[in-house]
């Protein structure tokens, strides 16, 4: 997507290095952050430097090239190191699925190699593979949930799904991306997504920056404009998705498909088929991150002088609880938006779309 | 409710002042602002320096007190300066109806009054009732609360329905204080209730100033802990009921009785029989305030250097949408705790309760 005039992809790899925009600062400021290796991209995954199922995957991808990059010629400590560099980029965060997928690809191209320097640069290839992979996906899973959406719909959208949590276009923003450019009138009403609010920050700078009309509301107030019919169409992201269609996302999205579901409107979730865990029977399988208590207790963002800053909301002493995810079951969603179209929420219709891949 | 030790009420009159605690700065200050005249009282209520069902009820009845005190002894004068006071008061805040109950009870005492002396001390005699029986109503709505929670009892509440949002006790935390005293073992699960965090920094405040322990979350999260198994009961607070039993409360609260029906936990609404309207046939024609854009672009706390400050959150020149209530239907409410016990939310049983007030 373009940013002041200038295409850019969320994440990319140049000289060894990667690149990628570091989402704390926006949408107050703009900036590149250069990973210089597997250690600073694995730290940038766990501070959600980025965030979003595919981001994470892409940046996976790179953070395990670097790795290889990294390695030691000789064995025994070549293997010791790729194995280190796995867990640790594994580690970061326990819930997108993509993380442990461009995980297992990446390395098993560099293994799948005779040399240590053709281990690299398979792994780079593949890395790079995969972020053309995520850019296909968003394309596509933009072509077929346009089908979705009529002339003058009004859509939620909860957290950010959209090229900030991708490589480009990203998985629920596509759609709407497709929509705009064809000329029809869409507007987004998107949830701001406490405690980080990717939402207000993330979701509402894309739009905006595309031209999409957007208005930010506090999460509490989806119920009411669904009951009020003043939204048409739910569209969210997913971090993994269970074989039975069970769907984990960003804390808040199950409250959300249950208003949907109270008020009769269509709740949708696109993601490509890189976050479906065909391992995980359901949700009640897939972990939950729980960070930090701070995340809760505070705000963060820019006061009237420019400067970031977090102020404190609640009392001294106060405890919290930050579950970051949530799971909507598979008996909610309408459809499941991916590069291969849109698939009932079901274990058939996933296990026969996924097995060629599995 | 004791601060520091000492008794306080949220509202009292002193030599014709109204003296409120500065709610906008709590948790981090506790500071009492003195309000002089009805035109202070009417802008402390507007601007939100003061909040809540039974609070606003009180501050209205204490501003109508002062009108009659201020107003000029000759008539028209006198009769039109009444007029204008009542109208200035009525159109502070459109959704509580104990604002609109307040104005004309202490409204009618003052007018009932043969001299304008005896009118101003008949008005704030009425004030000073009602400031009363919102203490005994919390009082009662407390004792026929408590036997809805069990010894262990993990209760959710959503935004603050608790002393400061009434003259004492609360609505929707009376139970749990009554529970604490009686020696059960209660925790309370506080949503952070955005765009304003009524929660995160009136409720827990509240909690932890009697020792009742309390985690915040972020409003996206009851849904998750409702689906574990973690919350064994809803209560919240009211700002109208309409005849039906279908209740206005701050927005998010008909999420949480979604979240709370689909994982069939009781979901309570306590509310004094001030807050029922039995002009508004259902919810749909409760109005609903719509506040500003700001709200919902900006947090506001304090900075770990200690000054109170807002950040802003999403990017210049977004919009937001802010309706500060939405509507619960009756369907989705177990029962409506009242200082005359727990009724049935339908319109029978109101109307049957009722009916001796009306």
């Amino acid at each position: 997507m373009k940013v002041d005039g200038k295409d850019y992809r969320t994440i990319w790899m140049e000289a060894g290095a990667v690149k990628t925009i570091n989402q704390p600062l926006l949408p107050h400021r703009f900036e590149i952050v250069t990973l210089a290796t597997h250690r600073d991209t694995s730290e940038a995954i766990k501070t959600m430097l980025l965030r979003g199922a595919g981001a994470i995957g892409a940046a996976a991808g790179y953070g395990m090239a670097q790795v290889f990059l990294e390695a030691p010629g000789e064995e025994p400590a070549r293997s010791q190191y790729v194995a280190a560099g796995y867990e640790r980029l594994k580690n970061t965060r326990p819930t997108a699925h993509d993380l442990f997928y461009a995980l297992d690809r990446v390395r098993a191209a560099g293994e799948a190699a005779e040399s240590s320097p053709a281990a690299a640069s398979a792994a780079v290839a593949e890395a790079e593979r995969l972020a053309d992979a995520y850019v296909e996906a968003g394309r596509l899973i933009g072509r077929h949930g346009v089908e979705l959406i009529r002339d003058g719909a009004r859509i939620l959208t909860h957290c950010n799904a959209g090229w900030l949590a991708f490589v480009d276009w990203g998985s629920a923003l596509a759609p709407v991306y497709f929509a705009h450019r064809a000329g029809r009138k869409v507007r987004v009403i998107a949830d701001e997504t406490r405690p980080r609010c990717q939402g207000s920050r993330l979701t509402a700078w894309e739009l905006q920056a595309e031209g999409v009309p957007v208005e930010i509301v506090a999460d509490n107030a989806a119920g009411l404009l669904m009951r009020r019919g003043e939204i048409d169409l739910v569209i969210t992201g997913a971090d993994r998705i269970a074989a039975n269609g069970d769907v984990a996302n960003k804390i808040g999205t199950y409250e959300k498909a249950l208003c949907a579901q109270a008020n009769e409107i269509p709740f949708y979730v696109a993601a490509p088929l890189s976050t479906f865990d065909l391992n995980c029977p359901d949700g009640d399988h897939i972990p939950i991150e729980q960070r930090s208590e701070e995340e809760v207790l505070y705000a963060y963002g820019r006061t009237d002088a420019g400067e970031f800053t977090r102020v404190r909301l609640a009392p001294e002493g106060a405890a919290a609880r930050n579950p970051a995810f949530d799971i909507t079951p598979a008996e909610l969603i309408a459809g499941l938006i991916t590069e291969k179209g849109i698939l009932r929420p079901n274990a058939e219709e996933i296990a026969r779309v996924l097995a060629p891949e599995g």
